[in-house]
């Protein structure tokens, strides 16, 4: 133990990617094993149990096989297993590379990263995977309860309990993956069940440094508590709860006389909101996707690259990344050298990270999508093949920010396309880590300075 | 004329938006009147003329009628003159603003670029314009030459000599009107045609500042010559032939078995070459778009986007600015605090700058898009209306890049749609300059150092 604490101290980015191909792999086999087939279903390929144990591993939630009815109770459970240790691992180590693995000229914010923590001595491994498991532990234990007692009155004991857990599980994971095929649309109307989820996605998906330093402050009260509050739980807060607001009234507005038209007011609100909630990064959905009209699934891509928090169990851009640009581009147009923003100024290293990630995530899903185009469209033309841009596109976001949505894309995939969609969900989980880690571990150079020259730009 | 020329100067964004509208208004009214319509047409409706007469005085190329046939020759040679004095009109301003509206901190920057363009005391208005009007002149007269030798085997001399000076001035400008329905698919094999217009296309899309470097230097030789050229031409010519080459690549591989099929390996060359010059900006088509597949389709979406030069005839993000933000995220992923390129190092200010306009030019893209999906599809659920989807991302594309490519959706817009392409093509062209003239006019700040603090970012 003290061995592998030790190697990912040093290495974090390598030792997370062997970490979720050995839990992927281990995933595979089980599912592959015919004590995980459900009754009645078809031997699953290799590629469909890889494709699955990805992504129950990385919390996406796309799915090629029926989890309800192609695995038996086993099958589930190793699914269950794959999600929660693949929800916690992602947030302990996320946490763990942040707050270690600061740029040296950051010492000082390290520091007071390091307090938010709470940790006296630095943030170890041990420390925070066991805080991790707390929040985890009373999150789902929470709503687990809620979701029994709701459950109780629709199925026998068993089948109550065995549901509680799983959806309580994959919604604080973020991942999106659920007992019914078509995910929670027969909960569509349900007050309590869409509440709940909804609250466990939320939490799940703020990112742990921003509960722990919630959980710090809020006795403040809530104007003392605020100014207590790190930069970045600002940021959170503010940005999350702009872009609930703004997908609810998008897809109340933009579905009003669509998939909402025949509805009472209070389950248009119901199912708008829950689409606003679960389309950042859970997944889950309680109304058909490819009913809904192209601007909607547009505006839901957009919020699907977006993303959750950092240190979370959701993927995407993360809402601080986009915030950072927001305020850069903001302050660049009023003139502005710094970026300050309540009484702190971001680093000039930070907005040149946040900016080259949003980059190279954006090189990855325009090849990505080129790719799936060439490979399952390349024969047709455009007027044959046309419907598919947008839902291949879908695709692409819905892999690479592990949120889980589909408009129906993934059951046509060929086998090279689930490869791609696999390597996706895999880059959309493993890579924003990795690569803050890399951009934190180079040496900072400063490369002799030349005479200034300016191309033109705009 | 002294009194114009110094509100220009003092006012350069504000009097760019005030001319192109009055160049839009005149061009209008002109296209209404009966003596604009051609024999056996329809009268045009004012949102046609408006929506006419902006894509010729912005260069763009989208048509809502056919150019050879709902117009006289009256109304094409209002169409013809609309374009050239855009195409010499957004020559002259951009490079009279880059040049005369740098930051204050690089006062040495401008001072080296007002050496490139040649001009003794600073770079007035009347000397761009002069030698704008000698570089447009020469090239589109050298165009026409050959285009009216090759013409004249096809039609009688009248024709030949009217096609040849339209198609030039259309071709150098980058505005991609043409005299046949179908532009240039009945010259689809013409070696000379293509080249020709090839030609135009890419001398009018470098920009003004990288042809006179050019020129000052070409004496010099291949290497001795490439060493005095400023960055900026480095970054454009290189930029250039990196993005003709990759378009000319990916045309030929994804449509080798599509609408290449049948060609002769010459004609495959030929098209793919004439496809991936046309797209950047330029808008001619020798294939018909609407048959392309959907991967060949998004590939030229993004270099729509890319587009061309600044101070040039050509609209998208630009080269340049695309050059700067890849080098950026390239070197800040090797840990460089400094951007150097061909033992120069760009401005903090530049990078700034850059960033800002692609993040501003996406939002706008992005909220274009939504209308537009909103206004003419938001009835129709996706199943129904899918394919509509890349149809109209192409369009907003290709209208904010003022393009003028389209796989057909133009001919379909409701007259709300048409507005919104309108305003997009407006923006496109008048946007980039403006965004910059407003970023250097504004009196940079500094504002308060507060405590640094580092929002979690990846
Ligand atoms: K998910
Ligand atoms: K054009």
């Amino acid at each position: 133990m003290a061995q592998l604490t030790g190697s990912i101290v040093k290495y974090p980015a390598r030792n997370l990617v062997v970490w979720y191909l050995g839990l992927i792999a281990v995933g595979t086999i089980v599912l592959t094993w015919s004590i995980s087939r459900g009754s009645g279903a078809e031997s699953i390929s290799l590629i469909d149990a890889i494709f699955t144990a990805t992504s129950a591993s990385c919390v996406t939630g796309l799915a090629v096989r029926s989890t309800p009815h192609d695995f038996s109770f086993i099958g589930q459970l190793v699914i269950l297993l794959l999600i929660q240790v693949g929800g916690i691992g992602i947030m302990t180590i996320t946490t763990f590379t942040m707050f270690n693995l600061g740029n040296k000229p950051s010492l000082r914010a390290r520091a007071i990263l390091t307090e938010t923590l709470g940790a006296s001595d630095g943030a170890d491994l041990k420390w925070i995977l066991q805080h991790v498991l707390v929040v985890t532990g009373v999150s789902e234990g929470i709503g687990f309860a809620i979701l029994l007692a709701r459950n109780l009155f629709l199925y026998e004991p068993g089948t109550a309990a065995w549901h509680a857990l799983f959806h309580s599980v994959s919604a604080f994971c973020n991942a999106g993956f659920a007992l019914h095929d078509d995910s929670l649309v027969s909960f569509q109307g349900d007050v309590i069940v869409n509440l709940t989820i909804s609250a466990l996605i939320i939490v799940g998906g703020i990112g742990f440094p921003v509960l722990l330093d919630l959980n710090k402050n809020w006795r403040r009260g809530p104007i003392d508590g605020w100014i207590h509050l790190h930069l970045h739980s600002k940021f959170m807060l503010f940005g999350t709860a702009f872009f609930l607001l703004a997908g609810f009234v998008g897809f109340l507005v933009l579905e009003w006389d669509g998939v909402l038209d025949q509805m009472p007011l209070w389950k248009k609100l119901l199912v708008s909101g829950f689409h606003s909630v679960t389309c950042r990064t859970a997944g889950f959905n309680t109304i058909d996707l490819a009913s809904l009209t192209n601007a909607t699934l547009f505006i839901s891509m957009m919020l699907m690259l977006i993303g959750a928090g950092s240190c979370s169990t959701g993927g995407g851009f993360k809402v601080s990344t986009v915030m950072v640009m927001a305020l850069h581009a903001w302050k660049t147009f009023q003139g502005a050298s710094r970026v300050n923003f309540a009484r702190r100024t971001i680093p000039g290293e930070v907005i040149q990270g946040a900016t080259a990630t949003a980059l190279l995530f954006s090189v990855v899903a325009i090849a990505a999508l080129t790719m799936l185009l060439v490979i399952e469209q390349s024969s047709t033309p455009h007027p044959k093949s046309q419907g598919l841009f947008l839902d291949a596109a879908f695709e692409v976001v819905s892999a690479l920010g592990t949120v889980g949505l589909s408009t129906g894309f993934t059951g046509t995939l060929s086998n090279m396309g689930k490869l791609i969609i696999i390597v996706l969900m895999f880059l959309g989980r493993i890579g924003p880590i990795s690569v803050f880690a890399a951009l934190s571990m180079t040496e900072r150079k400063t490369p002799v300075e030349y005479p200034k020259e300016e191309p033109l730009i705009g």
